[in-house]
């Protein structure tokens, strides 16, 4: 258990690494030049594991991130027999130059330079519906997929928000109208809305670098994490959610707490009568003509891992992207209502979020499981840990999609190089369309 | 684990049912009608997981065998980018009213009436290169995917038999040519020739029907069983053979036993530099156009389960046994060189067989993971467990590609409506092409 343990207290999914020296850099942690799983049997120092936890430990998770069904149990989210949809190229070679200032004042870089500092996976940027520019690092091809994280949660979030739409879902109920099992638990007096914007009072914290944390408890009972000998606790995501305690109250600020999601998942399945992956299917796979099937991460009773569970192709997170961007209409069909588009990129009361102290995200908002930036571009995203992304620029008519393994888990470590970067690309491309 | 006890003991996987009452019938067991695994979350009655070992206790498996990637790990078997190869389609009604009579001399029974009695999840005829006959049943449908159990062996045993008109294997050599690692087991001084005929003598058994078998110890090792808590076994394939014993000597006698196929799964990676998924799809699931990607369950350091893991479309199933009854030829384009196809089809020594005691199998003989009857029709079969089938007739010009989840797991329970049935249709569109 001696990895395991590392990687608990470690630098996958953690706030913050616990080594003394820096991990290895995107070079140096190459998967596929550190030979990771090659070989029958790979050798024991390149073999990548769920029961010792080592596909949680960097550097092995340049490896893990894009060979997630190889670990863990999962559903299919089917793009169907339909046509492929064309994603129309215009790549151009003037955007590796293009520079910023990276935040907290360090020194300018260039875009080109900020992928491997930020161990990219894969990144594509739309402009105009073209794909402008895509490269692919790491294990990561076009073909492949790739653990979205907590990406996950603003497809779940946009299910929600199209239900809501659709009257199937009511946001000022409360939760135990569609899920009465949760009367007795902390989201017994919480609404919907609340749930979806993540402003319910949680006794609950998602600190990774804190092994006691709450926040492994919950991975542990969807099966994310090994359980240890005698493991008596819930093992599944449902039983877990009904153990959480309120804190406070609810509607009163913005916390980051991935078991919302979770409800905002059972919510979505309750209100359609549908599993989660059927309707990414059904609303998303088959409809944006999406090239690669999806999968999701399930529980030991088959439910989908709402808040981070999903796993795509880069180039359909790129398709679904720009299908927002494009104000939920992709290839002359509405996808997405643009009335839930307009909902979601809106945002939420920007002095709920402010309470959580997000030193990168000042005047931000996260509603419907989205971030926005109330920047003067409009722009809004999707954000998982270690780095996955999906940036919607209105104003640019730009989307820019990237898939990483940082080996720091909390995105605050990457905002710096990546935020400027992307609206740095947004003004390029305005003024050099 | 009451219930893991009984799915031990019990029919899912066992030679014979256990329970005083017989198992519910075909329409009984429905899994759709039973309703397994609907709602968030299904009831508990209703619900299969791995973790309580109800996955593999019938008639929970008549939904597990549908579902498979929702319990394990697997790896992608990547049909690509290509397109799908027409099944063109010429169905006649007047199958289901064939006449055959089962071995054992029970009353003559029709074709149509043995699909049910055989539990048939999915049956597809192809005559002549033209769909004739499709029918889908329970849990699975055309855009599904189902377990293919020890059909997966055929499609190993394929591989090998590529790879030894390759050169790149030598039927010959001993296995420790290729896995150094087997030189202190049973396989240290066995052809690689007696492990793809399944001629090796070993201390193993083969019986699911006693909980002591050590086939359970071999498939716990594989991750396809729950471990008991304290669990200090091999928790991989390749440990797992290492710690094989001979009994008797090789060559000398067929016996069934499937940590062969694990060994020719282990040598087809080592002579091909590949794994076993990527090697299913580029000589298989690329060139024959299938419709669906396919899947093979990995154990925890990736390998995939050679003996049993693979989960494919019936249709693509029937694309693979059809290119087979055309002597390798699929679509215009030779896929498996025709002299490794009658290579296999010729099969090996009848009286090494005959020596297992198959009581519905006189005659035949067991080559390169293929079954073959040695009739007078040429006729050869690839056989999972519960019923799942690829039957070749080259005479009738014929294949037979079959899913099922009978409550029995040896084919003994089946062979008595489906050889007759099999040999009946081949004769009956002989006769009225």
């Amino acid at each position: 258990m001696r990895r395991l343990g590392y990687a608990l207290a470690g630098v996958a999914m953690a706030g913050a690494a616990q080594a003394a020296e820096p991990p290895l850099d995107a070079k140096a942690s190459d998967p596929v030049a550190m030979g990771w799983m090659v070989g029958s049997p790979p050798p024991p120092e390149r073999t990548v594991r769920f029961d010792d936890g080592s596909y949680l430990t960097f550097p092995q998770t340049r490896w893990t991130f894009s060979h997630w069904r190889e670990l863990f149990p999962t559903t299919l989210v089917a793009r169907g027999a339909g046509p492929v949809s064309a994603l129309p190229r215009a790549e151009r070679g003037d955007l590796d130059a293009v520079t910023f200032t990276p935040l907290g004042g360090a020194a300018p870089m260039t875009w080109g330079q900020s992928l491997a500092a930020n161990y990219t996976d894969g990144i594509l940027v739309m402009h105009r519906g073209k794909v402008v520019y895509e490269r692919y690092f790491g294990a990561l091809k076009p073909e492949g997929t790739h653990i979205a994280h907590s990406v996950t949660k603003s497809f779940v979030g946009t299910l929600a928000a199209m239900l809501v739409a659709e009257g199937k879902l009511g946001p000022d109920a409360l939760v135990t109208r569609y899920i009465p099992e949760l009367a007795g638990s902390a989201f017994g007096d919480a609404t919907v809305r609340q749930v979806l914007d993540m402003t319910t009072g949680l006794e609950y914290s998602e600190v990774y670098t804190d092994p006691k944390s709450p926040a492994w408890d919950f991975v542990r009972a969807v099966g994310l994490l090994p359980r240890p000998p005698g493991y008596s606790g819930p093992t599944t995501s449902y039983d877990y959610l009904k153990t959480l305690r309120k804190a406070g109250e609810h509607g009163q600020a913005f916390s980051y707490k991935s078991v919302n999601t979770e409800v905002a998942g059972w919510l979505v399945q309750r209100a359609a009568g549908k599993p989660l992956a059927q309707q990414l299917s059904e609303r998303f796979w088959a409809p944006l003509g999406m090239e690669q099937d999806a999968y999701l991460q399930v529980d030991a009773v088959g439910s989908g891992y709402a808040a981070g569970g999903l796993n795509l192709a880069l180039r359909d997170l790129a398709r679904f992207c720009e299908m927002m961007r494009q104000e939920g209409r992709s290839n002359g069909r509405q996808v997405v209502p643009a009335a839930v588009v307009a909902e979601i990129a809106g945002g939420a009361r920007r002095e709920d979020f402010a309470k959580a102290g997000y030193a990168t995200l000042p005047g931000w908002s996260y509603h419907d499981q989205w971030w926005v930036s109330h920047n003067d571009h409009g722009a809004y995203m999707a954000r998982g840990v270690n780095g996955q992304a999906c940036y919607v620029d209105p104003k640019a008519e730009m989307s820019i999609v990237r898939f990483a393994s940082h080996p720091q888990a909390s995105n605050v470590y990457l905002d710096p190089l990546s935020l400027p970067a992307y609206h740095a690309l947004a003004q390029h491309l305005m003024r050099t369309p």
